[in-house]
């Protein structure tokens, strides 16, 4: 077997590539004015992604596409998502496909069987429990893929359910009592790191949860969404790393690729600009967390 | 605005259609041999659904399509995603989006712009909470568009998090807490029929548990898969119906539109004949419910 997701994602942090990710979450109305001509919709966004790809790997491991941004366009839109996880894989990122399904057997097998094939990873729905997450987790334990399975959700409205505390167990909630599943659904499959295929999403927006969530999952990766726009802050994510930096992947979406006026002709200057300076507030955070305290 | 999706639905078994709704999850091993020639596996999908498409029309008043089954041919078959969706309301047909998606705010609001245009309602995740269905509702409050919220699966593994106990909910089950968010979604929203566009998803392979569910929203369409392949009975859905014969969907899936072998020259026959017994099957379990107890 080729080197698993989650061991190039700890293999590139320990070379020290920055534990981020950049959120490929494309609106037509903020793409480059440039672009226009390139097409419909779908053309453009391929179009965008060409440009960027390079920057972004210069800059950072890893791509996380939200499919919602693609197929909201349709046949075309869909086939843009394949060529951009494509794209970002020519250019050397790795790519969490952001598709949010679950659904029961033989229909999460057609989910797995396509989405872990464009993808070296894709974040899941827990509601359905365990089976319906087989089919990805088989090609977690067969193939090195990975999954990041919805835990602690960065939109305010994540406590209506996942902060229902359950009966008879120690004052738990439902976020919590999904990590310790993730927690044993990741048991015996930790890599070189100490790290399992079967890791989290936890929003970045909710410090005061982390550490909780972080000690019920210790050998799971964390994917923290929600920085910049949804008001989480990188500083904040510290209590999600190890020593060695390793096991959080903090993750920005509408601050890089949508941080231009459209008509801006150096809009591509100022996407390298914020990565560099994403990269930066990210070593920066490791350095105060590997600092012996 | 034009008659909602659950008006519509109502109206339609009030004047003695079933209720019973076909889902469409084509596995392309199980086309008929036939239409092998009509090309990639999106075009024989397309082919598919062009003649079984009156048939159904003819004997139940919704199909469902299960968008996984598209999508693992990536572009080509969201493509025909939406053909088969408009193939489907051409016929006369109501069209539920089998689609389960469940994301935070601005992707949420991709979602449902293009789900709920392709179709006139869809499936969702409960667990992002009420902010994450917003779009979703909103389309169902202005524009009469229906969505049914997954409150238990039919999967076995529905119990792992679904059965959870919550504390100080007097034995409320997860599922049953889902239920009556549901409900408190559709308050105010009810039709001439008393029923609201917020439906719930409860698996038909769960008897024991459908009255309680039934009884904790009261205005919501149940949609009831898992008949069939799955083990669930119809006969076991008679607990769903309101006196009516209202408020719940039974689906059936593989037992339909898969009840032929391949190579049978007299595959569309045996679908006709399987449609038939399944409406039958309603018609029967209705009768019995609307029976003087």
């Amino acid at each position: 077997m080729a080197t698993s997701f989650v061991e190039r994602l700890g293999d590139s942090v320990v070379a020290g590539r920055p534990p981020a990710c950049v959120g490929f979450d494309p609106r037509v109305e903020a793409l480059p004015a440039r672009l226009a001509g390139a097409g419909d919709p779908a053309a453009r966004i391929v179009a965008f992604a060409r440009e960027v790809m390079p920057r972004i790997a210069r800059h950072v491991p890893v791509l996380k596409p939200n499919v919602a941004f693609f197929e909201c366009f349709g046949g075309p839109g869909f086939g843009a998502y394949e060529e951009v996880c494509r794209l970002a894989r020519s250019a050397g990122l790795l790519v969490i496909g952001d598709v949010k399904r679950g659904d029961v057997g033989s229909t999460a097998e057609a989910y797995a069987r396509f989405h872990l094939d464009v993808a070296d990873a894709v974040t899941l729905h827990p509601y359905l429990g365990a089976d319906a997450l087989e089919p990805f987790l088989q090609r977690c334990r067969r193939e090195g893929r990975g999954v990041f399975v919805l835990a602690r959700t960065s939109n305010p409205g994540a406590r209506e359910f996942q902060d229902l505390e359950l009966a008879g167990a120690a004052g738990r909630t439902l976020a919590e009592t999904v990590a310790v599943a993730i927690h044993r659904w990741g048991e015996g499959l930790a890599d070189r790191h100490g790290y399992t295929p079967v890791g989290a999403v936890v929003g970045a927006t909710w410090p005061n949860e982390l550490a909780r969530l972080r000690a019920l999952m210790p050998r799971a990766w964390l994917l923290l969404p929600g920085v910049g726009a949804q008001g989480g802050k990188v500083e904040d994510q510290a209590p999600a790393f190890d020593g060695h930096g390793l096991g959080a992947l903090v993750s920005q979406s509408r601050g890089i690729l949508q941080c231009f006026a459209p008509d801006d002709p150096d809009w591509l200057d100022r996407v390298e600009a914020a990565l560099a300076a994403f990269a930066a507030s990210l070593r920066s955070v490791l350095s105060d967390s590997r600092r012996p305290s």
